[in-house]
């Protein structure tokens, strides 16, 4: 690795992510604040979680900035897609900002994102691996093709600006990674971007530039979330759309509690529970066998769920 | 194995206790009925989910009886405990009947109870092992003492009348059994009893005796459970023990998707996945960090969660 102050910048760059990102979703609120919860793993690092509940626009909005180190198990660093062999005693040092935010109004769609940055070092205190990773991606309750069309024009556009590949291929790797596939493969959402172990030389990039890309995926909600955000959150709903919503808010945790990596490393990990889990929606409900009427909102929120070319329709 | 029998006359007992069951949980809600959905599954089996919804006493109530059979991947009858060697080529059969109740009032407990025998078949055709399993516990809203005590002396009755031995240590295995380790070892309920892999022998019983203990405990619910709806069922609460109820109710979803072998069992083979999951509860809440004031019934209920002796207890 050539550059081994590349840790110590990431981990700036996500600190002021952090800041940046909280300042957007209080004004994005229109009402609302964070508390902060900073905490300390015992095993190494900590974080600093930002919670915000009861707001005037989101139900429950988390963001959440870490920084971890530690020893892992054998095994586990393949798990992870290291580039080291398995029976290697590795440390690892893992920083990210990773959020999820629940509107009140099923008319306002679900956000999530996250960035990462991870290391690995090696028992000489080499540093032997370093990638990066994130996405973000967007779970309506409410079928608006038009805001699937939006998320993703605004991702690709941010793709664009640093590979013309990453869109299309990031756009395929969240299609593939929010499954329920314990529910005949069902989508939690419309996708977005979704990658991981990028390391220095991907696509001709060196490490300095994607460090540059994962930054603009960190602060893509602006361009690709806050204009839904404005032109739904005034519109009328009605008990069926909440009802809808607390459904696929059920559909959400099974995905992260019996899915999601980011969940199970945080579980895995002894990091702090109530951070790992402060993606899990404010209410959620289990409805029994729900049957859908063709040609319903809920039947043509389902078939949106299906991977779809967002970008490609006119529209 | 010496009986070859035993497992068309346990599926028919199953039938019947699936049968007393519905009409002993269609009695004590007093107004809802159960619907019945038979399924198939792919592999080999099927199985028969009723489901009350927006009952009386009851907002959801699920009972499920399934059998279901096929072949187990290497290792996978290794790690529900069969005495097989890892590569030898196995066939299973399942059949059991689950049921999960979630009460209205937070002032009545959600009671699980299971029953299950489970038998493998070599490559020959040979029955090569024969086990059963089941429990049921107990997961109170509302710090009753008297209802954890109540539940606890019913079984050890039951238990008795089988085994002197049995109780403590099907009750211990409840303890350790439904525990969400991923929040400091927090049990969901005031647990019960649990017990698995009992085989022909097990205390110096044969597998006709056990066969019995098991529907003894399948037939618990009337004496164990129904007193304790009965003298809480009209109590008044507030909007303060509905929120707590919803919250441990979170707590209950974590431990099904993150813990329970046998969600993990159905998600594994296939099983019709709305049965798999007709044990989630029809709404849960996920409240950030709470803080339980010293002295107040939501830690007085927390504190109930730690493992006690409930039977030698005076009250």
């Amino acid at each position: 690795m050539s550059d081994p102050g590349v840790r110590a910048r990431v981990a700036g760059l996500l600190e002021q992510l952090h800041d940046d990102t909280t300042a957007f979703f209080t004004r994005l609120d229109r009402g609302g604040t964070f508390r902060e919860d900073r905490w300390d793993r015992p095993g190494g690092g900590g974080g600093v979680a930002r919670v915000l509940t009861g707001g005037t626009t989101f139900e429950k909005a988390g963001i959440n900035r870490s920084a971890v180190s530690g020893r892992l198990p054998p095994g586990a660093a393949q798990r992870l897609g290291a580039r080291v062999a398995a029976d290697d005693e590795t440390t690892f040092y893992a920083t990210g900002v990773s959020l999820v935010v629940h509107p009140r109004s099923p008319m306002v769609p679900t956000v999530h994102l996250n960035v990462r940055y991870f290391d690995l070092t090696d028992a000489a205190g080499r540093r032997v691996d370093v990638w990066l990773g994130g996405g973000t991606d967007l779970t309506p309750t409410y079928p608006f093709p038009d805001d699937a069309r939006h998320f993703h024009r605004a991702l690709k556009s941010i793709c664009d600006r640093h590979h013309p590949g990453f869109y299309p291929r990031f756009k395929s790797w969240c299609d593939h990674y929010f499954v329920n596939t314990h529910r005949g493969d069902e989508r939690r959402g419309i996708g977005g971007v979704f990658f991981d172990n990028l390391r220095d030389g991907e696509s001709g990039l060196g490490l300095d530039r994607l460090v540059g890309f994962v930054l603009d995926i960190g602060g893509a909600l602006p361009a690709a979330y806050e204009p839904i955000v404005e032109r739904r959150r005034e519109l009328p709903y009605s008990e069926r759309e909440r009802r809808l919503q607390l459904t696929r808010r059920g559909r959400y945790v099974e995905f992260n509690l019996v899915h999601d990596r980011g969940t199970t490393f945080g579980l895995q990990t002894s990091a702090r529970i109530e951070s790992v889990l402060m993606s899990l929606p404010p209410l959620a409900a289990w409805e029994y066998a729900p049957v859908y009427e063709p040609g319903s909102f809920e039947a043509e929120l389902m078939a949106m769920l299906e991977p779809r070319d967002w970008v490609g329709e006119t529209g």
